[in-house]
């Protein structure tokens, strides 16, 4: 039987998630390849020595003992993080090598260059695990959904945000105290800035904005807010509305421009992205032809990581094996069809809001608030207000209806400077029914 | 640009739907593969002219004209039925044409036979619309979840009974009363069976089997119950209960032996299975490597339809641009690797159930049923009774802990013969919650 040879770069939770993976399912890859898969060399400098059921995998601190290895077809690259992984994908695809990577950070910064080196080299670049962990969401959009213009992506993308969020919302717990929980059980890292600021949640949209609507789209593009200023009185008021809040990426598809935003949005309960909790990740399309599609999965983790970086292997395997390198392109559109993205202004965005004012118990302060608000066309569609107890300041809450992003920005700032003011107003976007 | 051409007989709903399609995306379909996607010939013996946006399209009322044209690279079968679909396909796959069907009552009943004709043609066979309509499901298992020993295969693959037993949840109509409207609106077909009773989705159950285990399934190895004997009275008790009541497709893996079975389901409602409504679909895989992956969305329609079809005619076209026709097998196992199933006999299954007993309204009817329940070990975890009004039998619903089938039965068989018992007893099985 054929052998294609695999090296892994980085033996960390993922590359022993792929070794595992490859290894388990041996006997079913060659049922459904035909071929072999042959993990022959394991690349990571920590590492001393790789578990017994490995014995015939050779261990170096050497990456460039993968990259010139006349054997081995298929580089994967899972050491994450900028450098040295960006010059260990060049050189390996200067080698001639496949190349496989999970580093959403990497390709929503240097994807361009990346893909290019491949084209010109003629080989592929597999990153169905760069977004939503298992979920085989690249494949889907690149073929399944091919006959389609996506009018819209949405998706929870990032498990440690969701899972700090239904915590928050099962029990009332404040953000840090979860994120604090989530750091001890090990689902967020020790600096969860990425997890939690939404950056980790951009680069993956900015991936899937670039093979949805064929346009280099990188993470300087996409407009971040995180988690971090939701406190549970939010989650309980929007419980309240109707709402579920999620941290969501969102890019609506206007045709000459595109929005491309990552931050927390009130997400209407009878929406499926609001049924999705935990880690768990949810990623929505729609399509002209097709409509709606959801797919859901385990966003995260050794295995599921592992199982999604095995599907490359495997369709890179069968591209070797069939002589059909670069069959799908990597970025699903012609490498010459694709181009620049024009970015929709967030000032422009017109959606209902959520706002929370933190004010002092004094007469005047809501007439003052609503004066604003009014001056600026944003109308109000109801108020809650939350006394937090004797001389404590009060939450005034504001549910909007639809308004321009710019007017919104124009009345915080002059709610900010009011005297009865007395923290950054915090303002929530609110998911349309029919969105 | 190079061209590929397609043929398409049957230019019904899903015909239309195709053509549609591959019109409107032409220019992305190009952008994407690198060729032009042509609609040579639409073959149909109803249709007396095309509309005008199809020109150039040549319609025929022979088939023959399309498998002997020997520019046409790709043959489109959209009639549905066993013949004459099938001899359609069998000339096409002779005149080494590949096809593409999504029609799953014939792959679940001959589909060993076309595939095997296809195999020894060296061509490509594409059904991804035979199941969940426009959700890319079988590429997902087939390629996404390559990696991975499926465990489970749950889903809602019916979107009529889908709609038809939401119809009933939020309105309370009884089953008669919502599948004739249902078929005023033409969401339902006049003859409504195999919507109704779960043939459907066994059929589809089948071709998920086949490809997720790579076992010969077809549609007499399922064990198939519907929807007609469910009462909006069921709908509200398992409501009381935390569940809804869904049409489901199930298929557990034991290894020697799995589970094909299509029955209506107690869901619980914490199940994102529960939470389909309308006509959509939900599938819902259970893999080693990935743990849990949901795929949902529109389950049938002319466009959704026409998207998976043209998904398919695109993964055709880039094999035969690339020289690499059944780079994928057809039933994602090399056809070597296909074996025989052993199906678990329904009697083995164990679980809870709900059953509902009609019953007249007297003294010791009670005691009678749970006598024989308690005789074969079926444990009671609770009790409802519902009065139909004055000299009106009554509903007795039981809800069990888990109990074996082969018990339920005997008990059922013992039941149904005492005086008091009115009608035939109503079981609905009940989905963990772990399940």
């Amino acid at each position: 039987m054929k052998e294609i040879c695999v090296g892994i770069i980085g033996f960390g939770t993922v590359g022993r998630g792929l070794a595992e993976t490859l290894r388990i399912q041996q006997e079913r890859l060659e049922a459904r390849i035909g071929a072999t898969i042959r993990l022959k060399t394991v690349a990571d400098i920590a590492c001393k020595s790789l578990p017994e059921e490995f014995a015939g995998v050779t261990l170096t601190q050497n990456a460039t003992d993968i990259f010139t290895d006349p054997e081995i077809d298929i580089v994967v690259e899972l050491i994450g993080g900028i450098e040295p992984a960006k010059t260990f994908l060049l050189q390996a695809i200067e080698n001639g090598k496949h190349v496989i990577t999970a580093n959403k950070a990497l390709l929503s910064t240097h994807g361009k260059e990346i893909f290019e080196a491949a084209v010109a080299k003629n080989v592929e670049v597999g990153f169905e695990a760069s977004v939503g962990g298992g979920i085989p969401v690249i494949k889907a959009l690149k073929e399944g959904l091919v006959a389609n213009r996506i009018n819209s992506i949405k998706g929870i993308m990032n498990g440690t945000a969701n899972y700090i969020l239904s915590q928050m919302t099962e029990h009332g717990t404040p953000f840090a105290e979860v994120l604090k929980e989530a750091q001890e059980l090990g689902f967020a890292e020790a600096d969860p800035t990425y997890d939690v600021e939404g950056v980790d949640t951009a680069h993956k949209l900015a991936i899937l904005m670039t093979i949805a609507y064929g346009l280099n789209v990188n993470i300087d593009h996409i407009n971040i807010e995180g988690i971090s200023s939701i406190e549970p009185v939010d989650i309980d008021i929007a419980r309240e509305f109707g709402f579920a809040i999620k941290l969501l990426a969102i890019s609506n598809n206007h045709g000459d421009n595109v929005e491309a935003r990552v931050h927390p949005t009130m997400v209407p309960h009878s929406h499926m992205l609001a049924t999705i909790g935990g880690a768990f990740n949810g990623i929505h399309f729609n399509g002209d032809t097709v409509t709606d599609v959801l797919l859901y999965g385990p966003g995260a983790g050794m295995m599921p990581t592992g199982s999604a970086v095995a599907a490359d292997v495997a369709d890179i395997a069968r591209n070797i094996l069939s002589d059909s390198v670069n069959r799908v392109p990597a970025l699903s559109y012609q490498p010459e069809r694709m181009t620049a993205p024009v970015i929709t202004p967030m000032s422009e965005l017109v959606c209902a809001y959520y706002f929370r004012f933190t004010v002092s118990s004094e007469p005047g302060v809501l007439a003052a608030i609503a004066t604003i608000l009014g001056k600026y066309n944003i109308s109000v569609q109801s108020i809650v207000q939350k006394e937090l107890g004797e001389d404590q300041p009060v939450y005034l809450v504001v549910r909007s209806h639809d308004a321009q992003e710019s007017a919104v920005n124009a009345a915080m700032a002059e709610i900010r400077v009011l005297d009865a003011c007395l923290a950054e107003p915090l303002k929530i976007r609110i998911l349309g029914a029919n969105d």
